[in-house]
């Protein structure tokens, strides 16, 4: 019982260094960059408030938990924007190698029974297959973009974004789980592009 | 369908103002405050990995629900550090009608049944008289003990803590809703009050 409460705990220390992460996104207010933990905070209330654009099959608590692990590996392999090399780094081979062994790691800090939950909750996440991994993916791809505009242009300025980039790399993921909610953000965002000429 | 979108994310971009409200605890390396949006992340993070310490009756996904939500009142009325005012601050009336407030105008951004729905969470959460309420404001509190602990006394130095205002302050609500947790954190915390004669 001590024994198991010491490996849980390891666990929740280990994770604390999350907030020591940084993105590429900027706050709204663009006074520093976001941090990986209070993204995740972010996305898993984007979960609850936009439960009703869920898609047939989404479960939207088991959602919320996979938004809640699933940047976790980054406080090994830190984070990897999507824009950065030109859109090739992020889910490279190196990249997904590197945040399995990562997830090893840090979920093997746990009890047995735990640390299978959890990785498998991890692994859904990052297959995104299933309906709700889908749901997920689609919500931590959308949150940067909301950033960015209220930001000024964030990491669309620092990796020098045009508006067919950000259509392949995140409105295509974006609209194959919350089609309503693209459509409903590209009426937003294009003219920011559209005034740069991107 | 546009409208309801627009209010969602009224109250999404709002949510981000939580960022930059900072607490009386440091982060774990101690490198600086911990922010009350990445606080909320991993006090979900707790729920999760010791859903296993839930009392009967407690509904973990509605947990993490509160736990995501609960101190989003703090946009308006700032963190009130649990040992500040000599203890008396927070939970005082004034503060508890400032919060109140501050739900209504943040959860009124939202359509009128996600509203009724996230503004019930939110004061099930505060009244703390169910079990689902009660794991949850254990973990809340529990939580800075582990932060101090680690970043070398945080909140209790600024504040001058003792064992005894400790235990009156912290442990007996933590207690109360994971009893085998408080034994456990106890005795790792103990040696450091003891060290100090407080
Ligand atoms: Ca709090």
């Amino acid at each position: 019982m001590t024994e198991r409460l010491s490996q849980q705990f390891a666990f929740l220390l280990e994770a604390e260094k999350l907030k020591s992460v940084y993105r590429a996104t900027p706050l709204a207010d663009n006074s520093r960059r976001e941090n990986s933990a209070e993204h995740s905070w972010t996305l898993a209330l984007y979960a609850l408030v936009l439960a009703d654009q869920a898609g047939p099959g989404v479960d939207v608590n088991r959602a919320i938990r996979m938004l809640l692990l699933h940047d976790l590996v980054e406080i090994d392999v830190g984070d990897v924007p999507i824009h950065s090399s030109d859109g090739t780094a992020h889910g490279s081979a190196d990249i997904q190698a590197a945040e399995a062994a990562a997830a090893e790691r840090l979920f093997g800090l746990l009890p047995n029974d735990l640390r299978a939950e959890l990785e498998a909750t991890w692994h859904e996440f990052e297959a995104a297959q299933t309906p709700t991994a889908i749901f997920a993916k689609s919500l931590d791809r959308v949150q940067p973009v909301m950033l960015n505009l209220e930001g000024g242009g964030g990491s669309w300025l620092e990796y020098d974004v045009n508006w067919e980039q950000l259509e392949s790399r995140v409105g295509a993921k974006v609209s194959h789980g919350l089609p309503a909610v693209w459509a409903w953000v590209q009426d937003r965002i294009r003219p920011w592009f559209t005034l740069r000429g991107r």
